[in-house]
């Protein structure tokens, strides 16, 4: 469903980033409000989201399991998982194949967590295969964690297989699926998945302000004693939510009221399937048309998730970032810069409130920029 | 200054709580546009609201001050002053007269760092002398950490006696101030204060959505190493804006723009003396209708703030919080429970965009709500 004119918000630059998104103005227009975070009426909402999220990713309070939000950006929802869920002893074992993978690694060791990393490279998969040889070789690992949508390159993680590697071990499995939730479907019991964290800002298409993660109730209900965190300690905001149906310290409402409105509209426009379709289109149309223009796509196709595409620079001294990046800027469209270590790259995401007609006016304005820079 | 009506969010119930708070609909406004938080012009922005606050506050960075802004809420910036300034030896000492000063002591147990406790009783307020005793007996402890307005009660603490003992031993001082910065003025010199803690969603009347740290930027670098968490690692966010002007992880930008109107709204009001007043004209039209109701005010005036009241439950057996409470929410005013551990209270606050006529109004519909439930 292509929302009417009025509802996308055509005074601002288009975000062709992994966040913050363009948003629908209709999303935006549900923070013109003011709720009071003790009163029934919010929390029977913040209610309605939780149950709402379970029913996108196909899960259900009946059948053990919960969505919790917590306030703060994507990071401190994964952080949270960490600081609460990994026992005293625990001991993480991370795949890494870009800034994301590398980020859990970093928090585990600010937490204090015994840890391994497996490292691919950033055009690489995370290997189940070696995964399956560090559990046979390491019985101290406790958790393995893994992002599905690497957006450092914009990789497609196979959290699918890891995830069966996991369950044949008896370990608990932690994804990192911040700009994946909402537009890729991902099933959780063929991935063994026990907690799975995403944020408001992506493809739901809310504001940024908060994360939730997805766990089960029994396994998260047994992490009491864990947390090192207050802020963090997804248990106690769990128990929050049990008691009163408030969060325990002052809730984003405004960004709370939004997100309830991003997933009706998730819904109005047919759900995980069709979001997932109409990003897949702004990706398609984005490399074919990157390509007609000279540019080349760092990753292979396969492995190429339709979230964010990592293009490389062109090979030519006319051409510098800065001013490429500005001149998109004044036409109205914001790209995003490369996090690849080892490749000069630029980034251009196809999700949020963009459509096709975005995509090919960004494309006619990378042409005309192309023109003008002469590259 | 008082703003248009169209300034106002005339269709909501209007908030009379600790947070959140009602805000102008100027600020709400502010919230309907996209930002990309690694843009320019984004950045521009975020570094303009950080020299404001410090100006707000009397401080200035050519001074060596920093203001830093971090996602999540109050709670959080307090947790991340611990986690993040507090080295792995130090030790805390809290003084505690409510839920704020508690929840300080819970932090540091989480984050496993050495902690006393000074308690004094809800309607006590903490006690300097009791301080200089415990830091005379206790050389470990290397911060002290106070409440300014303890939103339990509504009692302010008398934060600049308490950091001239604090200065005169030589220890660094914390002060939450997430209730009262911007409306009550604190003067960092006289109350030789290191960290103070407030969010955006109290007296500067933004949205809820991040907090904010005021401190010294020597002493932050200092830090290295000390950091027990990646999120809440202010050293890092700090180092984050010296980069390239942008936060770490996905800041909540549309709370962001509502929080530079807000700073623009508290400026054309006549900043923190012309805030503070009206919050005083607001409390004091209160306390006086509402003793005229009958009602009895928790607290001593000489230690009652003007942001929050807590009034005694009516001694009647006809008086049930929860139908008063949605009696005045029917009326159109939000009011806020008790967190009074040892008395039955109710709590109104005076802060956020109310005005003495909300507050006249607030009490003609307490007037009626004890008509209609005769006590």
């Amino acid at each position: 469903m292509r929302p009417s004119a009025e509802l996308s918000s055509a005074h601002d630059k288009l975000l062709f980033t992994p966040g913050p998104l363009t948003t629908s103005l209709s999303v935006k227009h549900a923070m013109l409000h003011d709720a009071g975070s003790w009163h029934f009426d919010f929390n029977a909402r913040v209610k309605s989201i939780r149950d709402k999220l379970l029913a996108v990713a196909g899960l259900s309070r009946e059948a053990g399991w919960e969505a919790i939000l917590l306030q703060g950006s994507g990071t401190f929802g994964v952080e949270a998982v960490f600081a609460t869920c990994v026992p005293p002893n625990g001991k993480v074992c991370v795949l890494a194949n870009g800034a994301y993978g590398e980020r859990m690694a970093l928090m585990l060791q600010r937490l204090g967590i015994a840890r391994v990393v497996l490292r691919t490279p950033e055009n690489i998969p995370s290997d189940p295969a070696a995964l399956d040889h560090t559990l046979v070789a390491d019985p101290a690992v406790t958790h393995v964690a893994a992002v599905h949508c690497e957006t450092t390159t914009g990789i497609l993680n196979p959290v699918a297989e890891i995830g069966q590697v996991v369950k044949r071990h008896g370990r608990a499995y932690i994804v990192d699926a911040m700009s994946s939730f909402g537009a890729i479907p991902i099933d959780f019991a063929a991935a063994a998945i026990d907690y799975l964290i995403s944020s408001a800002n992506k493809c739901v298409e809310g504001v940024p302000g908060f994360s939730f993660v997805l766990c089960r109730r029994e396994a998260l209900l047994a992490c009491e004693g864990f947390p090192r965190s207050l802020s963090l300690d997804l248990l106690d905001q769990l128990k929050g939510f049990d008691k009163n149906g408030q969060f325990r310290y002052t809730p984003p409402t405004h960004a709370i009221l939004a997100f309830e409105q991003a997933l009706n509209e998730l819904e109005l426009e047919g759900g995980v399937p069709a979001r997932g379709a109409r990003y897949r289109c702004n990706h398609e149309v984005l490399v074919s048309g990157m390509k007609q223009l000279g540019f080349r796509v760092y990753l292979d196709p396969n492995v190429q998730s339709f979230i964010i595409t990592s293009f490389y620079f062109p090979d030519d001294p006319r051409f510098s970032f800065p001013e490429f990046y500005r001149r998109l800027s004044d036409k109205g469209h914001i790209i995003y810069p490369g996090k690849i270590t080892r490749a000069d790259t630029f980034r251009i995401g196809s999700i949020g409130r963009i459509f096709e007609s975005d995509t090919r006016a960004l494309l006619a304005a990378v042409a005309a920029t192309v023109q003008e820079m002469g590259f």
